[in-house]
């Protein structure tokens, strides 16, 4: 499948790798044409590096890793018309570090940013989908034992499916894919962020994720 | 030990009675002396019922078990003098219902309700904990399976032992209390909410928990 990925940083460029690695096309976006990391992703993994206009274009599936506080321009370079009736995956946190370390959210609490992007494209379908993970993680969901889980949340139950899917590739079995609602729910899943900083903080490492127990 | 458990809803009423159960004595404190819950409560339970300043004095812990959104005015109520010293275990969530379900935060993101609480009253030792789990599973944590975690935040480090303590009597191992820093951390605790009420909505009960699996 062609895949357009925004985003150069470790995020969108572990992400890529693996889709690549998988067997799909990739094309990776990035503000400027011949951004550095584009170009040297490009280069080693047999992908092709763009714009990010040209890589919504030539996505049929779409992966916003940008940073989240920069996402909705990223977004609006990457054009309406290049996002209309795709599916968006958003994988992005809006950490906001300009009161330093440890960030606070741009957006939470009455709203979130899979919310803002999804307003502001209607005609895409949002899909908020691994932003709970660190990047090895969300590719490589067998390096942290156990029955972890990964979210998705969003109004379109068949962009959902597609996700589960291309989770599935990664190596997330569907049982541990929960579909927590509709796109409104991606609040949690961004408001999650604060307490995901703690266990980094405590555990000393980001290669970790929760699992869910329920009463019998 | 003498405890003051603050609020008569669910929550409070859990908490009283599995304190009673573990040999402890327990005032229950209410906005109105006479207060029905706590009435009937301490009737079936071999505990006493008070006011909020009652229990605070009561107590050589304190439990604040109050509605997040009330939690102030109750401490208020409960007044400095029999607060200060103490270890007060905020177990509240600052749940906003005012504009329907789900509901949202009534303070979130830059500030935490414990934070709040722990600036109004310095001399108080503030424990954030127990406020990630339904009211049965924070008692008796062995109805859910799994190695899954509470936490707990706040600024002093002997307070949180014997809050560990305490979370040890009512079941949960030491080594599945997570310590996750200063009072700060609450925010993460709090914030934890909307993706707990997204999950008993997946999962269809409140009687769950979340464990995390770190890479070896």
């Amino acid at each position: 499948m062609n895949i357009g990925v925004l985003g150069t940083g470790t995020v969108g460029r572990t992400i890529a790798s693996r889709l690549v690695e998988l067997g799909h096309a990739v094309t990776m976006g990035a503000r400027q044409a011949g951004n550095d990391n584009a170009t040297a992703w490009a280069s080693a993994h047999h992908g092709r590096a763009g714009t990010f206009a040209e890589a919504a274009e030539f996505g049929a599936i779409v992966v916003n890793c940008t940073a989240g506080t920069g996402s909705l321009e990223a977004l609006a370079a990457a054009g309406d018309r290049h996002l209309a009736g795709k599916v968006l995956i958003d994988v992005s946190n809006p950490l906001d570090f300009s009161a330093g370390l440890p960030p606070t959210l741009a957006v939470a609490n009455t709203d979130s940013l899979a919310e803002r992007i999804q307003a502001a494209y209607p005609a895409t379908r949002v899909v908020k989908a691994l932003n709970t993970v660190t990047a090895s993680v969300m590719v490589r969901p067998d390096t942290v034992p156990g029955d972890h889980l990964v979210f998705v949340a969003g109004e379109d139950a068949d962009a959902k499916e597609l996700v589960r899917g291309l989770l599935g590739e990664f190596g997330w079995p569907a049982a541990r894919v929960l579909d927590v609602g509709g796109v409104r729910a991606a609040r949690g899943l961004e408001m999650y962020l604060p307490l995901w900083l703690s266990l980094y903080g405590a555990l000393g490492t980001g290669e970790f994720n929760i699992a869910v127990h329920a009463a019998q």
